[in-house]
C-alpha cells in the first residue's frame, strides 16, 4: 500500500525556509508571491495490513514533530 | 491563488534520507515498511494572473533540480 504523508508548520510557526524562498522568488523577477511554506513530504511503502492507528503512530513517533507540525495522511 | 509544488528525487537517485527513515521505523517496531521516499513540498500564494508558464520557470530556477528531481503543481 503506497502512503503520502505531508508535514507542514503549523500556522504561526515561523518558517525562515519558506520566507527565503519568497525573498529569492522576488529577486529572481517573480512578483506577486505573497506567502511561500515550506514542508516535507514522504512517500511510504507499507504492507497492506498496516492498520491507520499504525501509520498515525509512525507520523507522530518519527515523521512529524507534532509541536510545531502537522502531518497529513494520503493514501494512493 | 494557492499552489502546491511537490519536488520529489527522481527514480534511481539514492535517498539516504529516505532510508535513514525506514530503517528507524523498523528500529520502532513498525513492520513491513518497504520503502520510503523523502521529499519536499512548498505551498505558494501567487498572484491569480500568474501564468503557467511563470510557475514553471519559478520550479525549474529555484524549487526543484531538475538534473535529480521532478516536480509536480498542483492548483488547489
Amino acid at each position: 500500500m503506497k502512503l503520502r504523508v505531508v508535514v507542514t508548520l503549523k500556522n504561526g510557526v515561523l518558517d525562515p525556509q519558506g520566507k527565503a524562498i519568497q525573498h529569492a522568488l522576488g529577486s529572481l523577477g517573480f512578483e506577486g508571491v505573497a506567502d511561500v511554506r515550506a514542508g516535507k513530504i514522504f512517500e511510504l511503502e507499507v504492507a497492506d495490513d498496516t492498520s491507520d492507528e499504525q501509520i498515525d503512530e509512525m507520523c507522530r513517533k518519527l515523521l512529524a514533530n507534532t509541536v510545531i507540525e502537522n502531518y497529513r495522511v494520503e493514501r494512493q
